[in-house]
């Protein structure tokens, strides 16, 4: 240990395109989300999709929350086998093969929790049950305005909830939601309703989402909350106002490699690593915010070439010159990169290899 | 050899999400384009970043191509570390770290060219040959209709092309553009006019994309094609008229895993594999075509979600259900997953990894 810390010459060590993690935001951003929900009695359970980095799992539970969520049997045995030990999968699960894989992540972790919104998903549960020999936790997944997937009303949670309670392999857990919206608060207060009318106790209610999470005390009921952006924020956070530009935490650092003419500039950047992820309507246009020019705007993504239009710009970057890029979309960044440096502030950086890819 | 193959069922076999690139279609693609390309006299140079297999662009060059394309330096060392020995880095590569690592390849291939706009990436490759104390060759890029990069006029390609024949390690070879349109052919007369006057020859004149690829012989001066896309095809391929869906070789195999209404369906297959890459306007809407459900529009993808639309199926798949799609933009898919079932036909599927996946 010679005390010594690498200076931050990022030109000289790391080649672009590149994505910077500061690893002083980000613990920020988790003790922030921890304190809110501590102060709300809401348990955090925070999605890892958006980091896929055992490191950043593990602070995230020392910090206080009570487990990880991930969204693919892949993720969570990449997480168990980095020793964490409370999982919830927050997506139907189906067929044969992933039941096999389910079963040997239920085996390393000491509680497995799988969301549901249907019977096959229910059975291939209970399938990984038995094969582990142990009981897996159920939630029963509800649609709350995405119009995405989770059943529609509270007696069609019931009758899943009731199917778990007949598998000596399965333990019911309560009910699940994704985003967290107006509609929530509703199905919460109705599901409360009938599951008290047939005895069957909810001991979690789980919803998800950075957009809404500071309104997550708002919503009657809510035991449990799953924000995945939230630990590194991006251009979505700040445009739904769950954050700062300040407070994001990556950064994807690129050159410019073209200045064809002066109103427009080529960066190394494009959708292989920033993604095509749109704002949502109505909330921003482009593909990401330069923050060293944020009058510019990222207006085409080729696989390899971002596309900037400098009109707006009073000064414009050169030729060469490197910019950094809060992306619209700070998860997919994550997939699509094998690694990610992780710094502190202006010292210490260092590759770090993203487990969990997330793909196939 | 027992001679003996392996039956296809995949569902027993490779779970979903699953990328599958049938042979006998790849090869079909590869002769077409070949034989249309020989017929014209014009050279092949295919673009590997749309498969990223050494193995797909070894059979490129065996059927004739004169090499491959690539667009990342990153790419190049693969392709050249699988004994690819003519390779075009149409990509601005800019710095010493590129340079040292252009150079790296530089001493396993035969001919190593890169394409460059700007005097900083020229530079670069001057370096880099330099550095392997070899020439390498120059195509000057000039834009012709994408307004994305590449030179605005002949002049521009004469300056730099000067440059390039004024240094002692390139080779000025002559002029490259994407895509080819009709901005091409006035472009390309005009440089071939103002190059003849100052005594320069063009050996190459170089465009590519598959959307125009089979009008390419129209384009007068051409020399060399570059399609990367028409190796596999996809649903921007039919959109363009340059081939039809039966000739698309690769599909992603994705389980329906919710009905939330009869209207709905839930796929595992979102923009982690199928990207969030759109239809270009008013070719179509939604992320891809489900073969089994031509009527279904996939309307909506999160990273592990396609929701489709069935409303417009008079017959429509049931929970668990295998489908298979054409994604909007193959290329994009192959950058996503580590490995594709390449198969032949209904024979001898077998997990092949995806090299230079073509992240960071």
């Amino acid at each position: 240990m010679t005390g010594k810390v690498l200076a931050l010459e990022p030109s000289l060590v790391f080649d672009t395109p590149a994505v910077f993690v500061d690893l002083e935001r980000v613990e920020a951003n988790i003790r922030k989300l921890q304190d809110y929900l501590d102060a709300h009695g809401i348990a955090n359970r925070p999605h890892i999709k958006t980091h896929k980095l055992p490191y950043l799992a593990h602070l995230q539970v020392r910090a206080g929350a009570a487990g990880i969520t991930v969204q693919t049997v892949g993720e969570a045995e990449v997480m168990a086998a980095a020793g964490i030990r409370d999982i919830l999968v927050s997506y139907n699960v189906i067929g044969e093969l992933k039941a096999a894989r389910l079963a040997a992540v239920a085996r390393l972790v000491d509680s497995l929790t799988v969301g549901v919104d249907n019977e096959l998903a229910l059975r291939t549960v209970a399938r990984a049950g038995l094969l582990a020999e142990r009981r897996l936790g159920i939630l029963i997944e509800f649609e709350s305005g995405k119009l995405r997937q989770g059943v529609a009303d509270p007696e069609s949670a019931l009758e899943l909830a009731c199917a778990a309670l007949a598998d000596p392999f399965l333990e019911f857990r309560g009910l699940m939601t994704y985003p967290c919206g107006p509609a929530t608060s509703a199905f919460i207060a109705e599901a409360r309703t009938a599951f008290r009318a047939a005895n069957v106790p909810l001991d979690v209610i789980s919803a998800g989402g950075t957009p809404n999470m500071w309104r997550a005390h708002e919503v009657a009921g809510l035991t449990e909350y799953r924000a995945g952006t939230s630990i590194y924020h991006d251009r979505r956070s700040v445009g739904s106002g769950s954050a700062t530009f300040d407070e994001c935490a990556l950064h994807v650092h690129a050159t410019v490699v073209s200045r064809p003419d002066p109103e427009r500039a080529v960066i190394d950047a494009g959708s292989k690593v920033l993604s095509s992820d749109a704002m949502p309507p109505s909330s921003g246009t482009g593909f990401g915010r330069v923050l060293e020019y944020t009058e510019a705007v990222i207006v085409e993504l080729s696989e390899e070439h971002g596309v900037v239009d400098l009109s707006a710009c009073a000064v414009r970057p050169a030729l060469g010159e490197r910019v950094r890029i809060v992306p619209n979309h700070v998860c997919a960044v994550s997939n699509h990169v094998d690694e990610v440096i992780l710094h502190r502030g202006v010292r210490a950086p260092s590759p770090f290899p993203v487990a969990a890819p997330g793909r196939i």
